[in-house]
This record gives C-alpha cells, structure tokens and sequence, in this order.
C-alpha cells in the first residue's frame, strides 16, 4: 500500500484536483493553505445557492461540522446529496461530535443518510459518532483509543465506509482491513487545525485513490511526514504552523514512501 | 499579585481550561493558536442550537463583537445567561463600540444585561461603552486615555465588574483597585488580532483565578511580555506573528513575575 | 504614471485611510493584516444593521465575493449603495464568477447597478463577469488572457469602471487606457488570498489616489514587488505568506518607483 501513498501525492501535483470545502471559520484559511500547499486546488462555498453546482466542478466534498449553524447543515445535505449523485468521494470530520447533541445529531445524520468514503475523527469523535449512529447507542464505554479503534471497525463495517482515528497512532479501517500510523509529531496538537487539514488532504487523495482505506492512510501519512518534518530544531507554535506548510509544500513522494511508518496492517475481524 | 500572575499562568497550563469563544471571523484563527499556546484550551461555536451546551462544558465564557450579525447576537445572550447560570467568568470585547450603532447596543445590552466578570476594549470602545451604558449618556469629552480610564473606573463600579482599558499602556480597575501595565510592544497594533488575543487569555485566566482584576492584569502583564520579547530582533510584521505565538507557548511563569511593569496599583477614588 | 505609485503609498502611510472590507471567512484574517502592512486600517463588517455606518467612516469599500450567501449579497447592495452616494470609491473582487450562476449574477449585478471604480480577477473570472454583464453574453471564446485583456476593456468602457486582470502579467484598462504589469512572483499563486489581498490594496490606494487606473496599477505594482521580494532565498510556502507581509510592511515608496516593472502603456482602441 505504500507505493500508492507515493503515486498518488504525485497525482495530486499532477492534476491539481479541485476540492470543495464546507467547513469551519477557525480554519478555512490554513485548510486552504494546506491544500494549496499539498498540490490541490481548494475552494470554500456553503450556501445552498451554490453548493451543488460547486459539487460539479469539484473531484471531492469535505464536509466539517466544527462552526455549525443551520443554513450550513441544510448546505452540508445538498452537497452530500449532490456528491453522491455525482459520484465523488465525501470525507466527513465530525468536530466536536459529543460535546453537543447538535454536533452529534448533524454528524450522525450526514453518516447514515449519504455515502460518505471516509469518516476522520479523534477517538472522542468516532466514539460519539459510532454512539450516535448505532441502534443500539450501545458504546458506553471508557473513552480510550482501543474503544475507539473497536467502534471504527463495527461502524465502518455497518456504514461501508472508511473510519479514521487520528491520535499519537492514526487508525484506518474499511471494518475488514485496518492501518495504524506511526507519522505525526505531538506538535500537530499544539496548532488549531491540523485534524480539519488533516480531513481536507484525505479528501484530495480521495480524488485521485479510488480506494478510500488506501487514500485515507496515504493522507494521514503524508500529512503526519510533513507535521515530524517540519518539527525538527524544535520551533516555536507559530513558527511550526508556517514549518508545516513548508514541508507539506515540499515534500516529495519517494520521501513518504521512505519515512512512512505503518505499524500494522492486515485484516481483522470484528 | 504579581505572584498570582505567574501561579495563574502555570494553572492554566496544568489544567487547560476549555475557553467557549464567540468571536469574530477574522481573528478565530489566531484567537484559537494563542489559546492553545499559553495552554487552555479554545472552542468556537456560535449558533442557539449549541451555545447553552458548550457553556456547560468550558471554564469561561469570550464574548467579541467584532463581526456581528443578528444570529449571533441572539447566541451571545443565551450563551451569557448560561455562563451567568453556571457562574463561570465572562469576558466582554466590545470591538468597534462607539463606530456604529449596532455595535455600541450589543455591546451596551451585553454589559448591562449580564453579569460580565471583565471588560477589555480600547480607549475609544471603552469610552463609547460607558456613554453607551451610563444613564446619563454623559461621555462626550475628547477622546484621551485620561478618559477613557475615568469612563473605566465609573464603569467598573456601576456593573460591578473590570473593565481593561489596552493601549500603549493598560490600565485595569474594579472601580475601587486600578493597576496600570506598562508590557507590550507597539508591534502589537502592527496586526490584526492582538486585542482579541487579550480578551481570549483574559479568559483563560478567569478560569483559574477568581478575582477578574487579577485575571485581567495578569493576561495583560503575560501577553504583554510575549508581545515585548517576540518584537526583539525587530522582526516584520508577518513574522511578528508567528513569533508572538511562540512567545506565549514557551512563556515561562517566572519569566511574567520578572518582567511584569505595574506602574501604578492601588486603591483609587471615584 | 510611476510617480504616483511612490506618492500613493507614502500617502496610505501618512492617511491610514479606513477600509471597509465584505470579504470571503478565507481570508479576512490575511487581508487585514495585509491592509495593516500596508498602512491602511481594515474594518471588515457584512450586516445589514451596519455596514451603511462603516460605509460612513470609510475611504474605500471593498466587495469580495468568495463565501457568498444571501444575507451577505444584500449587505453588499447596501453598502455600495451607501458608498456611491457618500462618493467613495468601491473595488469589486468577483471571486469564482464564472464557477456558478450565483457567483456571476451577483457580481454582474454589482457590476451593473453600482459605480464600481476597480473590478479586480483574474482571466476567467474576468471573462465570466464581462459575458454577464454584457447584453450580448457573447463571450463564449476560449478562456486566454488575450480574450481576458478585450473582454476587460470592454467591459471597463461599458460599465465606466476600470478592470484590472492579474496573472503572470497585471493587465489594468479604464476602456481608453491600458497598463500591463510584470511585477510579482508565481509563489503569490501558491497560498490563498493573494488576489484578495490585491483588491484590498487597491481600495487603500483608491481611498488616495483619484484616479482609479493610477489608483489599481499602482496597488498591483506595490503589492508585486512585495510579493517579489519575498520570494527571494525561496521560501515555503507557509514561511512566504509570513514573508509577503512583512515586505507589504517595509516596502519603501522609492523602492516602488525602483521596481516598477510597466511593460506596455497608453492608449488602446477597442
């Protein structure tokens, strides 16, 4: 799986595939800049006047429910809708699902009512939004990273989708195959944004990886190369921020290849 | 209270206290990394449909004006009577009072309405709000510092709470105790979002102190010297920005107890 | 023509002339710090209760159209309405015209019902805003900058406005005049806001200079050495966007005037 990680960073430069973004006002800017900076051609729309229409210009759909409000979740279901009919790759970032009965709700519905490739939350996230779209809201658990790999998997499996939990390890599963990753630097947390850029490259590697497991785990570490890259000699937060643009700007696909650290691998059963 | 400043600064970084934001488009971003880098934790979120839950969840309520539009308005209130309720600490930035009508009424109704722990705007935004929430609508003197500080103290007594008046100098009353600060740099006004930064860290330390004046000063005197250090080697004023995140992030507690500049503290007459 | 440049920005450096900003969440963070560094004061405000007030305050009102939604475009008409009769100068930035009808109307009726002194984009969005102004809607040729440059002067001749086009080369026509600019750097493509920015700028040098195509070509000229400077010692891309500002904030007015590249001027027939 590795060498698609390569081939497909080098199919993003090559094609600059747009991405269309309907996400949060904290991180629009670095979002874009990420996905300039990665080789895709962003773009931010919301209103229900456009949204479809941007949908057809574009080779994904990100949806992040980070700043909700109403007119937003109306635009979110025209655009899933629109995707879906138009058959092109949805990545969801459910943020904050679990800290608020809105955020859970309008995460949980987007996840069961359309056909979205990849789901990329931390564990909090993913468990919540595993709770919320369960029948049984059966996960009731501790919040700890397993649980959160195992509620992936069982929700992956019964949404035919691709989970993604990201953490100190990201966890990538289809509910069959699961990937850890070991890239990342614990100062990717110390930034805003970095999950939400992290949702937005996996919704640009969707648009040129038919395999949603195969792109999510090339996203996340792509991403993760560039974040332990642009944290050597130790800078400062807001020195990193602009590092990480750097690095993701410049990173070369045999070096993702070479530095990517995928600590397991294979199919488990649920 | 010098000592409470650098004890503040290391209780914010042992507990991260969640900061609900309800701030203007442009400064989210920045408002969200000087959050994360002096060690509380930010979270936006605007809309009625959330706002009472994310009280519920956060150490401390920031209110900033900066780009309104009737919905939030609307959220701004329920958000400060769920603070009130729950009695977390509110902090109230009345970016751009006194340059419309809009502004100077929520502003106005905001500080009237409810129990606000901390008022920090500058002169001309201080001076509008106490015209604005005085009986007598009385203020209409030139604008000076001299001013607005007495707008400040008259202010401060009839709501019974702080209002931070920044400027080249700061200067924080409860209306009976008034401490003026002499941290900072005039790199600060180069870029956008430092006075909302403020409002933001004065949020993060009403969550680990109780008394809004030492909170109030404390956030100055702290972000003031990251502001102070981060201008030396005279930096451009894009690098400036980056270079004031760092600050906060490796700011030291000792470091605020050495280079605080209170010029004047004490107990002051009306 | 080239003197004025220098003259222009020593002018926004002594003025700090107040600029109204209805602009796209992407950027406002980018394009205040923007108009900071370049000496002007930003204020970005988008509702209905208040943008006719900051209209009243300003020198220039600047109207993008990048996140686009109802409220938004009818706070636009407002404001330009209110800037038209206060006989301050409007910039319009067409973002994404031409990507959906509703970008394209509402530009073109910006366009057309408003005295707009510069639109500002780049060929596609130019050509998309010309065929949609036009009666004859007869712009369907292929999408050149050749096409980009006719359709502008014909758009600037009928609408009485000035049309600048940036890319590779700035092309800024008022229908009779025409300038072209060699100035910039393909880095400015590479992060998002640079051409929002421009437009931002132009309304500063606008808010001085009475002359729109002066006012337009030198804001492209200014911003272009910025954006050339820069990029010398090939930055990233996360360390050029801290490096544009800090050349917007240290660029000296003489420096214009030095680096000024005008490659073709004067009058062209339609």
């Amino acid at each position: 799986m590795i060498n698609t990680f390569a081939n497909d960073l080098a199919e993003i430069r090559r094609r600059n595939p747009l991405v269309h973004n309907i996400t949060n006002y904290v991180v629009m800017n670095f979002t874009a800049n990420a996905l300039l900076a990665i080789g895709a051609s962003p773009i931010m729309a919301h209103s229900v006047e456009e949204v479809e229409e941007i949908v057809g210009l574009s080779s994904a759909l990100v949806i992040n429910i980070g700043t909700l409000s109403p007119p937003w979740v109306t635009a979110m279901a025209l655009a899933a809708a629109a995707a879906e009919k138009k058959r092109i790759p949805i990545v969801l970032d459910p943020v904050g699902a679990g800290a608020t009965r809105y955020r859970t709700e309008t995460a949980g519905k987007l996840a069961l009512e359309h056909r979205i490739s990849v789901i990329r939350g931390n564990a909090s996230e993913i468990l919540a939004l595993a709770g919320g779209t369960s029948a049984t809201k059966g996960v009731d658990s501790v919040n700890t990273v397993e649980d959160a790999r195992t509620a992936a998997m069982e929700m992956a499996g019964r949404l035919s989708c691709v989970v993604a939990v990201t953490g100190a390890v990201d966890f990538v599963t289809d509910g069959k195959r699961s990937v850890a990753i070991a890239n990342g630097s614990p100062m990717m947390r110390r930034i805003t944004g970095t999950g939400c850029a992290a949702s937005a490259i996996t919704g640009a590697f969707c648009a040129v990886q038919p395999d949603p497991l195969a792109a999510a785990a090339g996203a996340l570490v792509a991403f993760g190369i560039a974040g332990e890259i642009a944290a050597e000699g130790n800078p400062g937060v807001g020195t990193y921020a602009a590092m990480l643009l750097n690095r993701l700007g410049d990173l070369e696909p045999e070096m993702v290849t070479k530095r990517a650290r995928i600590i397991e691998s294979g199919f488990r059963k649920l």
